[in-house]
């Protein structure tokens, strides 16, 4: 393994934690991971940082809030209910909480003083709410994804599948800040008006007969730049603070008629889920590879998009995983079935790649925002990472272990998102999950984060 | 004129106020008009919420943020260095505090008190910092100006100017909340990608050679709605506190390049300017009208988009105009050249049919959002709203009074959006201005209202 990512002793696989469930290969959560979230508790309802370890959340605001080994800028962020003011240290600041975090939560001698306030600062992740990681002031999708872009241009302009831009420009629109929620949650069927059935028809009208998800990946933002000031390229990666999950929810009928010329706009605003963890890029540090390989012929990034060390570990590799449960199938106690699997390296732009293009015209990114990399399809057919992909349109339905078809997703189906990192020397990580159960149309949504 | 809209004592035209250069016809901000916005001073550099009259800003946090004559969620409201909270409170708080301030502003006897207090409430605009009004968590663009929609299509797709779902679905995209900025500063020209001259061939790089405006109206929201909940067409012009002016900056070679298939990204995403007034829809009453009639042929909106009251006045009379000037028009102290007019009126979709679309969905509109129309061309050539358009992408150029020929803009170029109300019977009333001057690719933004 090459790799210029610095590795300590956190990144360690025989370090071990007091908190049981957080040893062995089981958990996503282990003291090689600790992903950063905002989570509250009935006994104490106010939202505050935290990080998962095994099983458990760790109360990182009771624990840290006021330790004196970490940076006075650090303490005070970890007073607020968001995680907007820690991100805004950028990477190196969570790399420092990390490893005072997994002092605390190893098994030497500063472990003892938390394990005797266990009750205090350990909660089941069961019994914890877990709220959004970050007020999110804006929120970019990328379409980064190639193997998505030509399998879905492939069902929309089967004579030229890829965009004439798509190898010089990382494709992007802004989404919908506002409906962004932590995946564990109902997602409404959105309606809307779905495309005439004749060309000049008056379009249809209800709710939404196409809904799909998109598997993604979504990353925070640091400090982010002033307007007017791009962010270099070679320093791009200095404002990724970590990763998560992310399902952008599609809704294809109402997306094929409305999108032109300006986009996707009410397909897409109905609801897009975070999975509540944001995995730090500190410890992600060991499984960086390669920029997908741009097969000869194809161009090489302009200027502003090229950097030899983003190019030689700017990719990331994580397993990622698609799983479908119906109603059907949770009655009579069948388990999920994994629908398809994918994995973040297929990703022809890389984030730093992404934050340089964003901002190169001047935009300014704030601390906090968030970016989706774009669906994350592979070069096989059982990596088509959303049902219009792999079902064709719905013209090729999956078929369920419960024998039921889907072409597009029916009330009831409950969606889940996995990512996972391993790599032989080091501990697994993952990223726990991103849930969402689609809701029938009438359905009163009885949460919002946003409210 | 036929009116559903509630007209009282302060739209009455006779009704004058102490501060002299808000009488007579010059002045935007006569009595009738007090707009909210956000504003500094060198004594007090804490932002806070004012009204323009005349030629000055009326402290209202100062003048009603402990007036018994207030609801108390009001003078709350008026604490705050954002218009959010008080927007959140909807247009009938609005018309609370508009009634209570033309009282302290006006020639009665509660008039006296404030003269009294004038050094200590009364700023000279040219003395103040105006600030954004609101923390924009969302901005969202429509399309609604079916002139601009079939001038900027007849340009790209000749045979097809007006894209099939036209005059269905109020189209939009998201736009960029974080450089959304008062327009009264520098847009600093983007850098980025142009289209390549040969196709195949590799793009091109560099500052944008195609910069352009488009003349819009912003529009501010109230409380909103909950995620999964859309706002009714009858309901939803409630959802309006005031309106402002919005220029849409635009680059059009790096747009046509990047905006198949998602739409405008960063030909957009560098700079949108709003005029630092919210005029209110309380004050905007007498100056409502019909939505801009369908020709015969055209289908009648969805029942979701279609309220016979919005039919009849959810469309608005408002006078747009577009002043240019140079840098060698200035330094030859020749005056900003008008360069063309608009109005309001000739919007396709009114605010409230964009309202009804945004959330039919369920998409959760917050409070403080920012809405676009759109740009606002008119019927003549005159009236066409961007320099794409009066230009014909640059191929007719504009001469201007100093002998200057503008395809699109260039460096130095200062742009000026003015609005308008004018009715026989009523004072006109006016939004100020909305300025942008254009810098170098590599000026310096001093600035950032998101800092």
């Amino acid at each position: 393994m090459t790799n210029a990512v610095q590795l300590d002793e956190t990144h360690d696989p025989a370090r071990r934690s007091f908190v049981e469930t957080a040893n062995g290969s089981a958990t996503d959560f282990p003291i090689q991971n600790l992903p950063l979230g905002i989570f509250s508790t009935a006994a104490d309802p106010q939202p505050r940082i935290g990080t998962a370890i095994g099983d458990f959340v760790f109360d990182l605001k009771r624990a840290l809030g006021s330790d004196e080994h970490l940076a006075a800028p650090i303490r005070q962020a970890l007073q607020q209910g968001t995680l907007n003011a820690l991100f805004a240290l950028g990477p190196m600041a969570m790399r420092e909480l990390r490893r005072r975090a997994a002092d605390l939560l190893g098994q030497g001698s500063a472990a003892n003083d938390t394990r005797r306030r266990a009750s205090e600062l350990l909660t089941s992740i069961a019994d914890a709410t877990l709220h959004l990681p970050t007020r999110i002031s804006n929120y970019t999708d990328f379409y980064a994804g190639i193997y998505h872009a030509r399998a879905a241009g492939a069902l929309l302009t089967p004579e030229n599948p890829l965009p004439a831009n798509y190898k010089w420009v990382p494709i992007a629109y802004h989404g919908r800040a506002s409906s962004v929620q932590v995946g564990r949650g109902m997602v409404r069927r959105p309606l809307g008006q779905r495309p005439p059935t004749v060309a000049g028809a008056a379009p249809g009208f209800g709710p939404c007969e196409r809904l799909d998800f998109e598997l993604e990946m979504g990353f925070y933002l640091a400090a982010g730049n002033r307007l007017g000031n791009p962010v270099p390229i070679a320093e791009a990666s200095q404002q990724i603070v970590g990763y998560s999950l992310l399902n952008d929810w599609s809704a294809r009928d109402i997306q094929r008629w409305e999108m032109f010329p300006l986009g996707p706009f009410l397909s897409k605003s109905f609801a897009t889920s975070v999975s509540p963890w944001v995995v730090t890029s500190d410890a992600l540090a060991p499984f960086r590879v390669a920029a997908l390989a741009r097969p000869d012929g194809d161009p090489r990034p302009l200027d502003y998009l090229f950097d030899a060390a983003d190019q030689s570990h700017g990719g990331l590799d994580v397993h990622l995983e698609v799983l479908l449960s119906t109603a059907q199938m949770r009655a009579a106690n069948q388990p999920a079935a994994a629908i398809l699997t994918s994995n973040a390296k297929y990703l022809y732009w890389t984030p730093a790649q992404m934050i340089a293009h964003h901002s190169i015209n001047g935009c300014n990114l704030l601390p906090g925002d968030l970016i989706g990399t774009g669906t994350i399809s592979g070069p096989s057919p059982a990596q088509l990472s959303s049902m219009l992909e792999f079902t064709a349109a719905g013209s090729r339905p999956a078929v369920l272990p419960s024998g039921e078809r889907r072409g597009f997703l029916e009330d009831g189906d409950e969606v889940t998102f996995r990512g996972r990192c391993s790599l032989e020397g080091f501990a697994g990580i993952g990223f726990g999950s991103c849930v969402g159960r689609i809701g029938p149309v009438d359905a009163v949504i009885a949460g919002n984060n946003h409210a």
